[in-house]
């Protein structure tokens, strides 16, 4: 289950060229063998919330996974399997404490697929997950400093640092959506029970927020009138601003400006080369990215202007999170 | 000059006993010689201000240490060279713009003393040197994930993650002391053009302007009205809170607040096992370290409380800048 040099020492025989990538999310889990080219040459899902025990799941998950195995010749083919889920600590193995899974407490559920497939299982996160799979098959190949920010529902993070994942000391480093960007009483409440973390402005959840916010507190025209303000969605206020909707413009220069100053903060930790985002909210592309880079800009310390990069992930048409689940298992 | 495996090799050798530490100061250099216990076995040093160019340094510099190197058995004993310098580089091996120093641009200096006593040679900042020095001689023995806050006229960082100093693409990483904390107009203007970085807040210089503030602002009494306002430093409000002065206190309780809100920030970016404070105001002891604690944990995102651990440096009565510096020579 964890590193070991012995483990290793397989990668570069013939046999042993395939991963499995295990994307586990709070409605399907989906199973990926993924080559060393990253090509998921077989696949297969079933719904996470069928199996309201973790037995039944990892019973449920050797079936399902038992045809796609046999398929590239049989487990002496596998090197390694990895798991991207909520709340999945890599020190432990375990998953914890998740709020949106049907399994309550403490789920050793790296072991328990151990145990009954015979090969190496690693278990991360979903945005550590991400950030691996952007550092080995997407667009943080051959750099060494990273920091990939995942824009969903949530907002989520994945650090690299001289080329490894930084977990930190008990496995939750890179919480980057609990940084707070607005102190004090004015910040938004978050789901983390505090106020003005980056999560409750950069989110999907947040940006729709922002929308429903400047409607309500102004009467300037828009075209996210047209619909009651309860149902407006990211996706929503991204299409108004595509057509040149000002004042969903504004939703998205007001978020990109606070992640911009995030970000400076983070290039003031940790210095990387590039910022990756990730997730629904950054096929927004330039809408958000342009506002993020005017940010970061003009508020990043002068030491560290004009040299990191603002890219998207290169995943994201693909199964990123199979794929970024699949490195987890491969990590070196 | 880079790390190489065939450099560590040699470690286990008996003759290559000792490293060179060297704390280049802005008034001072300290030439340390540090046997691999920790022990510094000879030391000298120089006005840095009596050398107008680095070539005139250098030789100054070997001609300090050469009668050290001979005390402990000639240069074949030395592993290797650490230099613990401001804008310090790892990367580069030289000094870039260092604003207090006579030298000025990019100074090659891990070269220029490599060529002279044929050994490896490395230099980085003094944060990062007092981060190595914790982790290999200090409060940090053993760990893995910690944080350094070099608590000085400025503030420092020196981030440790997976065992590693984090060094970022470019060198310039843990530049801890320019996080935004207070954000917008209302900031304190800081030295490197922006407003509201850390530093502005909780540096020797931060916590006299804190005094300073409440003292015009306000006709509470105090201990500080002796003084000249100023003339007030960091230690005068660090002896009147000492002696039970109120306003001498509040200023501490604002300063550790500032500080915990901003290892809260931390805490989500890298989870370390912990925060080590290092440099002159650390030396305030629980004046300072209990209102970081309890502003950490009212701030920090609830998976983090309780975890962390809040240090005082254990290098801060040796020799620590040279001991970091040799660390920086050993660096592993």
């Amino acid at each position: 289950m964890n590193y070991t040099k012995s483990r290793y020492a397989v990668m570069n025989t013939k046999e042993k060229q395939y991963v499995i990538g295990v994307d586990l999310g709070g409605t399907n889990t989906v199973f990926g063998i993924v080559s060393h080219d990253g090509d998921i040459v077989a696949e297969a899902s079933i719904k996470t919330r069928s199996f309201p025990t973790a037995e039944q799941f990892v019973d449920a998950g050797v079936e399902c996974l038992t045809p796609l195995i046999d398929k590239v010749g049989g487990i002496s083919c596998i090197e390694a399997m990895g798991i991207g889920a909520p709340n999945g600590n890599i020190h432990t193995g375990c998953i914890e404490l998740a709020p949106n899974l049907p399994w309550k407490g403490i789920v050793p559920l790296a072991q328990m697929f151990s145990d009954r497939l015979g090969v190496d299982v690693s278990i991360t996160n979903d945005a550590n997950a991400a950030a691996l799979g952007e550092l080995i098959y997407g667009a943080a190949r051959g750099m060494k400093d990273v920091v990939v920010i995942t824009l969903g529902t949530g907002v989520g993070g994945g650090v690299i640092t001289g080329g490894q994942l930084l977990y930190g000391h008990d496995g939750m480093a890179g919480e980057l959506g609990h940084v707070t960007m607005v102190r004090g009483e004015g910040g938004r409440l978050c789901g983390c029970g505090r106020r003005g973390c980056l999560e409750t402005y950069c989110s999907a959840t947040g940006v729709a927020r922002t929308a429903r916010e400047l409607l309500s507190t102004t009467d300037r025209p828009s075209l996210l009138r047209d619909k009651s303000p309860e149902l407006i969605e990211a996706l929503d206020v991204s299409i108004a601003a595509s057509k040149g909707d000002e004042l969903a413009l504004d939703v998205f220069r007001f978020t990109g400006d606070i992640l911009g100053q995030a970000c400076a903060d983070f290039a003031a930790f940790s210095s990387p080369e590039a910022f990756i985002f990730f997730g629904g909210l950054a096929k927004a592309g330039d809408l958000l990215m342009q506002p993020i880079k005017e940010s970061y800009d003009r508020n990043v310390m002068p030491v560290y202007r004009g040299k990191a990069r603002f890219l998207i992930s290169e995943l994201m048409d693909r199964n990123a999170a199979v794929l970024g689940a699949s490195a987890v298992g491969r990590r070196m």
